[in-house]
């Protein structure tokens, strides 16, 4: 019984949504991202979404082969439940951070952001860091946003 | 100015950590990843260190270019201040949950973790899923193991 760590791979994080209409839809129609599998449980009331990017239909890549998957966890009931608010991190014991997402230009970006009407909790131009966006999904989990050098300037 | 949805790409999570020297050591030597980038500012008393698989040498991928990228957060004092202990949620209110490692091999993925004295929150053997295990990272972050089908059997 081996084991080589050679081939371990990052393959998802995951974190807990209270609406996974509001979610998907953020996941999906803002970020872009591929909705690759879900599974529901009735007896344990829950349901898991798995988002990542790259086709599954085109790539051919299995979802426990890929890195860069997000898995949203949904406790059913929880958009119908006024005390549901999840803890997003970033507050004064908030170990967790964020999660990045890598753009072709980031300001074309922050532009398509705020035509959909997004919130933004640091837009380019705030502070100093100026090549870095946040933004918030429907839960306030904060989504960092950042160009990809090498797709700069690449024809879309 | 235009963007195109489909480059985006899933790059990093980040949470924050107490001591650099635990998280590096476990990140690197139990979870095989590689080191790829630290950035320490002295001024702002942080650093940050960016792990992911695929040695950043062999592969040529740039860091902003990839998918699977872990950044450590460590704010300057932290490991000498007992009052420092991240909620790394799973909680009440915890929204955050975990990030999943594929292996190739679960049961000896486990055996390993257990010779390098690893903490376990759940043996692939405890309750239902036998096909997983839960690892807590130095600060107590979950770490979820996973074997991936297509590793299975392969020579090592």
């Amino acid at each position: 019984m081996t084991t080589d760590v050679a081939k371990y791979r990052f393959n998802h994080v995951m974190y807990r949504i209270k609406d996974p209409k509001a979610s998907v839809a953020f996941y999906r129609d803002v970020l872009g991202m591929k909705l690759l599998e879900t599974h529901h449980s009735d007896e344990a009331k829950f349901s898991l979404y798995f988002f990542g990017y790259e086709d599954p239909a085109s790539s051919g890549v299995a979802r426990l082969a890929r890195q860069g998957v997000l898995e949203l966890t949904h406790n059913h009931g929880s958009e119908n439940d006024p005390a549901c608010a999840y803890d997003t991190g970033n507050g004064d014991k908030g170990g967790y951070g964020h999660i990045a997402i890598t753009v072709d230009d980031l300001d074309a970006a922050c532009a398509r952001f705020d035509s959909l009407g997004v919130k933004f909790i640091k837009r380019p131009t705030d502070g100093r860091m100026r090549h870095i966006a946040f933004i918030a999904d429907p839960d306030g989990y904060r989504v960092e946003i950042l160009e990809n050098p090498t797709l700069k300037g690449q024809q879309a």
